[in-house]
């Protein structure tokens, strides 16, 4: 996929801390800078995941998260996570993601994050809220499966 | 999958800094438990992971790494991540891995990590060293896809 | 100080995940082992942390952390966390750590944590509870200052 | 200290992989902002850190970290690390680190590190880089200790 197939990015800096022994990010922290970038990719809909428990009693639930490494990521390097919902479900968003250096088309990593909407009280599933869904729809036309 | 298909498990203790605002273990630390539970598997096989690079010029690279969450895990709360090779290829290892609450059959998590062995100096994939090949076939036995 | 004037300590064995470019525990990392062995310590008392702030009303606020490096630790490495009270206040306790690799006198870090009890609904310090005051008590004996 | 004492800061915005079941920053991580912070320092000296080692044998390593704990820092909250150089040792760097939300005087947390500069086949620590020293010293002038 071209990363003109994505109207979201956000940008990182790795730290020191995220590296391993082989000064390469530690396969674990994809998933922090895939997090981070879904709760960036939210604010910009704008939709207020933070403020949906309270709305609603209805929160998401990470059940899938997928990593799929091509080029080991560096110490100090800066990377650009890229995020677009590929599919939305009854109850379901599906998030996909790749990582490039900043400014490039090189690949680092592609990946899934799927999230279930959750009614907290009675433990369900939820239809995802209307508004989240139109704000996604707007954003990413065409490219959002069905 | 039974627990019982599996030959080997590593016990974790939930630790504070691992859980996240909700009180449950964070993404991304599901990945750190897999990795440290791999890291034992070969101990237990035993084979030399960490002399490998120096043996043979050839470390693994992850290339792959899936979670799927299907119940919360909680600070404090005692798992086992079992773990075993589902395939071995020329170059690549497949496992897969289940977490439990420790002793229980309640299913927390599985995922699926695949490792290749990488040739460091030619940056080609190589060969699966022969010795690891030969310790996973014993251990996992007619578990072991082709 | 001795390692015997420890009446506690608690094993880790370094994950991969811990360690950064220099293949070292990253400096960060030795206040999770700090606070996880803090919480271990709890137990051993044994108080019951976790169920105070719901009986109470009052948590303890960590408002203080000092690490002093002495001598690297490496992946895969076992060490011991020990963990002791060196000083009861009205409202707070001070923990003096030290870690060694298992088994040995070899110092590879020392370090204080100070908590502080706070009343959450009045955002106040608060005393101590008194059962925890005399478990540390009968724990420490002579080695607690005053 | 006012902020208007240092010279630089580094902005971060609270990850959620970042706070605990407070939904607060978990103490551990307040050391990795101030790791990150000191790297962005350096380059801005600028100062080239990590070629330093190929140059010269030389690396810098942790001996001290300390916080103190002023204010919870919460999830999603834009924060700024202050960091200063308050004396430079004949081997020895101690870093004084404040945080503060970003923009604003509220103090969240004060903090020093110290780095000792160490020959890597002697073993050895050894005078600090003078060109490090200069450019300190036009950064911080007066307000640097001896």
């Amino acid at each position: 996929m071209a990363r003109s197939e994505f109207r979201f990015s956000w940008p990182f800096r790795v730290r020191y801390s995220e590296v391993d022994g082989q000064k390469i990010v530690f396969n674990a922290h994809y998933l922090t800078y895939f997090d981070t970038a879904i709760t960036e990719y939210c604010r910009a809909l704008p939709y207020d995941y933070m403020g949906q428990v309270e709305r609603t009693g209805e929160d998401f639930h990470t059940v899938r998260s997928l990593v799929e490494y091509q080029q080991p990521i560096l110490f100090d390097e800066d990377i650009e996570v890229h995020v677009r919902v590929a599919r939305l479900g009854r109850s379901s968003v599906t998030f996909l993601l790749e990582i490039h250096p900043a400014g490039a088309e090189d690949l680092r990593a592609t990946g899934e994050v799927v999230w279930v909407n959750t009614d907290q009280a009675a433990h369900k599933s939820a239809a995802l809220p209307s508004e989240l869904v139109a704000k996604i729809t707007v954003l990413e036309g065409d490219r959002l499966g069905a």
